[in-house]
């Protein structure tokens, strides 16, 4: 699939019709996300990766063309002007790993409006969701301070697409592994996994379930313990591991129950038995809130699996994001509707001690300011190729490391004012004087 | 890709295991919902197709075996057993589009363990996510009262393919039309969409760019009118529409602000243009509450398009869906973990003007009962092709009609108990007193 009809109609109505009356003008498209969720502090940016791939690729097939003919009645001019289209334009854009704060703009993209207009849907799409996820992602990583993270959402991820986006989104964030194997091969994660409880309901019988298991995983063995009872599991855990003197960290995975309570009483029993060095694993249902809750507790625990309440986003499953025409052949353009009020311009966005700052690009660069946006696409090409996952880590790892704290919060979080420039200021004023008159 | 990656890398470890083992008894696994989110009174069954294209397919690679000994240590003994692997199970299911209770499987897998094991995280990620996004659709048309709904949330649901999933569930559920084209290729739907606000912006002037519209698509012209002023867009709307003559009916679309105060004021002015036949179609972060509030406020709207909303079924994003080992070796298993205690062996849900009830597969068919479990697929075949969507779509309709208000309410529905049968009830009590000893 070239990417053609991965659209809504209403681009391809409004491109058939610029296309028809030769408006070819150069437009600028800004995709920012207009408020914050609630309990959201700030942003994680992820999902550009996608949109670089989806621009590169961007055609329409002949049968995405003979689709439009039989189903829409387009006209053979419209769809011969259909098939010579690709991707020709600019894009500047936050790279994935910074964090971001509301109204700034994650990427930009000016080409000839009718290529710009078509990719509205794929590039909203790739970047609130993988967005959305990174920051849910970002905000369990801080919360488990320190202790590590895999990511067990893929069985209840909005589609399977989104469980591999999900597993890269959640690396990037800071997560140590995944348990989606084809995300692992794709990405090149560290993929973890042990056992379900189905595998000890298959044996019948816990011990020797633990013991096949150890015997064909010796190196890596983690007992999921809580399928009757979870004290006794561990205490069967501890004989199958001494029984067959396992080479390897044993570990045990508590999946239901009181976590806190059964970590400390695990703990316990696993130290009281000569193996201070096991690890303890919790899952199960958890996200940043369960996780900080733990972690207050000082439930003595090495390892979390998140699954669908990161997966999914759950208490802020999409962002108020929106991409909107800023500048039109040379002309800045906004909108009034209510509520959804726009900045005209293409921008640039200065991070500095006193906070961020909103700008029209065009205006002189500002020393000791850092800028958030930068040139990834020119002339439809990529500036460079697909980077390691670790830049995007690295820079996530830093930028939520210099976050402070009231804005990291997971409840309530200080929120960032990101200020205006006075040209952007003057210009939005200019605008909407000659827009309301 | 053949699927045999799309999973956790625990059902690897597990089915490694059980191949070497030579544990190839016939394993039941049983897909059900535990609890239904709050306010949330039924499901609409959904995934089902997906599910059973993606068993037919099932293999490994030798891209997959490669990836799986070059970084999983898996021994050449167990990359061959998972080579020869394919589905050759049996599938019992509620068809697509039916309305089912919590507890209630949705999907039973019969198969040798290895099999059903590997399938685990791809059925539950189907029938999890479009059963939650197709309930969701299914609420926004009961809310809209016979208005249409038009599906627009393919800019923010979770992946790409998860908006060609939401196209899909929410035609199901009766929606009439979709954005999303790729999605209308794909299903056979009737795809829709008009004008986004950049293409006013980008000519400057309303009225310029409605004229430019409705002379490129006359037969099927609608206005998007609050760009800057709504009741000015309507007028400007009517006077374009009157000097083209245009002769496909027109409409407006409202994107913003008090949707049903607007509705009314360009009903007023279309009316008084002598243009009653005219659509008022609505938009704008819109679900089955807001939909709900409009019909209450009797706002005069043909139409709405539901977007995010109901793309990512954003007051619940997910179920608390599992798939449970129910039997293995023509024995049945049971867990009995806190609050995840599973129900044991091979189910049938029979429908009755009573309420249903919830039995064992093996117990006698239940007179003027209707069996909502269908086998789907045996040795691996599938039963029957892909079924035309609107046999999906007409059982849903029935179901949704037979559904009492109270279990039909938005907020605070009637919960549905499902009754369990006397010999389920005496299996389960048995196990529980044999596991327990």
């Amino acid at each position: 699939m070239a990417g053609g009809l991965l659209t809504d109609l209403y681009e391809l109505n409004m491109t058939a019709s610029y296309l028809r009356r030769g408006m070819t003008g150069s437009a600028t498209f800004s995709l920012f996300v207009r408020r914050l969720p609630a309990d959201r502090g700030f942003l994680v940016a992820a999902g550009l990766e996608d949109c670089l791939q989806f621009l590169e690729d961007f055609s329409f097939t002949p049968q995405d063309l003979d689709y439009l003919r039989r189903t829409q009645g387009c006209g053979e001019d419209t769809l011969r002007a259909f098939a010579a289209l690709r991707f020709t334009g600019e894009v500047w854009a936050v790279p994935e790993g910074r964090v971001v704060f509301a109204g700034e703009p994650l990427l930009e993209v000016t080409a000839p409006i009718a290529e710009a207009q078509l990719a509205e849907t794929m590039l909203l799409n790739h970047v609130t969701f993988q967005t959305s996820v990174a920051t849910k992602a970002a905000r369990c990583v801080l919360a488990a301070g320190g202790a590590e993270l895999v990511d067990f959402s893929f069985r209840r991820t909005q589609s399977p697409g989104a469980g591999l986006s999900v597993a890269r989104a959640s690396a990037i964030a800071g997560f140590a592994a995944t348990s989606n194997i084809e995300a692992a091969r794709r990405f090149g994660l560290t993929a973890a996994g042990t056992m379900a409880h189905s595998f000890i309901e298959a044996y019948g019988d816990e011990e020797e379930a633990f013991t096949a298991f150890a015997e064909d995983f010796p190196g890596k063995t983690t007992f999921l313990v809580d399928t009757y009872d979870t004290e006794r599991g561990v205490r069967t855990a501890i004989e199958v591991a001494r029984r067959l003197r396992l080479p390897g960290p044993v570990g045990v995975r508590l999946d239901s129950g009181d976590l806190a309570r059964l970590a400390r009483s695990a703990r316990r029993l696993l130290n009281e038995a000569g193996l201070p060095g096991a690890r303890i694993f919790a899952s199960g249902g958890l996200d940043e809130y369960a996780i900080a809750g733990l972690v207050a507790r000082e439930a003595p625990i090495d390892a979390y699996g998140v699954g669908t309440k990161m997966g999914v986003s759950a208490d802020a499953p999409s962002l108020d994001s929106a991409y909107k025409l800023v500048g039109y052949a040379g002309r800045p353009v906004m909108k009034l509707s209510p509520g959804k009020i726009t900045t005209p311009g293409a921008k640039q966005v200065y991070r500095a001690p006193g906070g961020d700052v909103l700008a029209l690009r065009e205006e002189p660069s500002r020393p000791g300011h850092e800028a958030l946006l930068v040139p990834v696409m020119r002339a439809g090409q990529r500036l460079s190729g697909p980077e390691p996952l670790t830049e995007a880590q690295q820079r996530c790892r830093a930028d939520l490391a210099w976050l402070p704290p009231a804005v990291r919060a997971l409840r309530g979080p200080a929120p960032v004012p990101v200020q205006i420039s006075e040209q952007l200021e003057s210009l939005q004023d200019r605008l909407t004087q000659e827009l309301t008159r």
